[in-house]
């Protein structure tokens, strides 16, 4: 995928530093979990499933201690449900018996497992993201007009994409007139990433301030809203990028469909509502920018959480999952087990 | 008033650049009509009385041609009602018969009458946002967590202003605990101005990203949300900064009181509800900044417009409105003719 986030290169995980977009793209060298975790932490890899991507290989660069650079990664950031999945996972993959064709060794590489593992991860994180991305398109409609928040695209999975893998799909497949793409304040992750992986898809789109959404669906401008998840828990209750709340709030008075798209890693068994799900305060230097006085404070919230109530579906890899969520959840988080 | 951002002075208005607060302090001194249209269009001066204030002080610097000046006036911003209502009463002051204690004059001076005129609505402006803050103040709590949106201080009316006149008051007589500021896209009249505002007058404030309320509220940090207007349609839909809309859906879901704080020249009797309120669209370039790609469209709605159902109560000089709208908002311009 060409605009993929990251990649495994001769004993190095390479991130694309996303902060540093749509200005220039620089790349990061990252040989020790230290370095991940710190790209992780400064976002300059962001989007839930690909910080579970670069966990993972992280994993790989840290297997001397695997137990420490699990907690190291896990530490990183606290809301997106990806994260701890991949670390269990890798975790997993180092118990497990290791089968290579009939040849069994002694001692296995933890390192050459925990790379094959994330290599793994990865190719079935793209395929799934496929799988999705088909689902998801067949929701939407020719022309449909579809608002967005924050990035899903490649760039937020290291594979293909949630939303925004939907939104590449459905524009190929003529299921997608235009896109009105939030700004996502305060890091800008739509005005950066999302519009810089929609114009290089050729997609027609336009940047709104995050606050529009309210009169662009009074104006009957808007069809779908789509958006991604950090974390799911088990009643359907979404945490998403700041902003994501109102959005459906206002879907649901509007009467638009609300859809939420996530791989079924996204989605945490172990929450069974969203008030059990941590959010993330991020540094409120992050908000103040240098616009607001000197002595200003202020609350820099990462995500909210969007009641199952509101969501219209989930779309996953292992299907289209409608309410009542307790119930159709519980069957896609067992299927992938 | 310590802070008001336009005075009359040695024949030209006296204007504080407010896109360059709070970083410093600049006057504008405008000696031509055409400089005050400039000063309100380029937003130095903002905010709906203070727009209409300086109309008032620019038909002064235009007297020598009075339709042309009011015209380039109106031309300047659509949305704010109180902009036309003032030009409106200039013109009519021009053609009332002057009476100076007895001494008729035999050709009075244009400049001057209009001067006299701009000085009298700037008083009348100042007591009656006195009497709207200490209505509004009724309406809070002690200790109210209040979130607002945009400007709405003495910085948005050149007197004492409005939602924030109203805080100013409540804190004075212990009927307020803190205040939730957005920051408000695109131009950051919240970080920049209100933050800048409530730091002068001690009063505790945190700055939050727009998006922010639903989690806010969801989480009960938030009592009350008070808010300025445009431009009020005879119906009570209300026109204000983008983002109001969704405020006021957010706390209809969450049973938050929504007040709306406004002068009764706000008010469009001609408007018979919001459809048919104008709602201006700015130059992209002040959403697109420097961080979208430079191909990038954006669409820059400056206002929205929420629905008389979702509004509590609209506070006035003249009185604090309710539902039915219809009947105390008749009633209340009645009393203002």
């Amino acid at each position: 995928v060409e605009t993929a986030p990251l990649r495994w290169e001769e004993g190095a995980l390479l991130v694309l530093d996303q902060r540093r977009l749509p200005a220039r793209e620089e790349w990061l060298r990252c040989t020790t979990v230290e370095q991940v975790a710190e790209a992780i932490r400064t976002m300059a890899v962001r989007g839930a499933p690909a910080i579970g991507l670069a966990a993972a290989y992280g994993m790989a660069l840290g297997a001397r201690d695997p137990e420490r650079s699990a907690e190291l990664l896990a530490a990183t950031r606290p809301t997106a449900a990806n994260l701890r999945w991949a670390l269990n996972r890798a975790r997993d993959a180092l118990r497990a018996p290791v089968t290579t064709g009939g040849q069994d060794e002694e001692d296995p590489d933890p390192a050459e497992i925990l790379l094959s593992h994330a290599r793994r991860l990865h190719e079935q994180q793209l395929e799934g993201e496929h799988r999705l991305a088909a689902l998801g398109a067949e929701r939407l409609e020719p022309g449909d007009r579809v608002l967005t928040h924050c990035n899903t695209g490649a760039l937020a999975t290291g594979a293909y994409g949630t939303a925004g893998a939907v939104l590449s799909t459905a524009w190929e497949r003529g299921r997608l007139g235009s896109v009105w793409v939030d700004e996502t304040r305060p890091l800008l992750q739509g005005a950066r990433l999302t519009a810089w992986e929609l114009g290089r898809l050729g997609i027609p789109y336009r940047l709104v301030a995050d606050a529009s959404a309210g009169a662009l669906m009074a104006r009957g401008l808007v069809d779908r809203v789509l958006v991604g998840a950090d974390r799911i828990a088990a009643n359907g209750d979404v945490a998403n990028k700041i902003g994501t709340y109102p959005l459906a709030v206002l879907a649901d008075r509007h009467g638009i469909p609300f859809l939420v798209v996530a791989p079924v890693s996204t989605i945490d068994p172990a929450a069974p509502d969203g008030t059990s799900i941590p959010i993330e305060e991020r540094d409120p230097g992050e908000l103040l920018g240098s616009a607001a006085p000197g002595t200003a404070d202020a609350l820099n919230l990462a995500f909210d959480v969007t009641p199952a109530e509101l969501v219209t579906a989930v779309v996953t890899e292992a299907g289209v999952l409608e309410p009542p969520y307790g119930e159709t959840i519980a069957r896609a988080v067992a299927g992938r087990a």
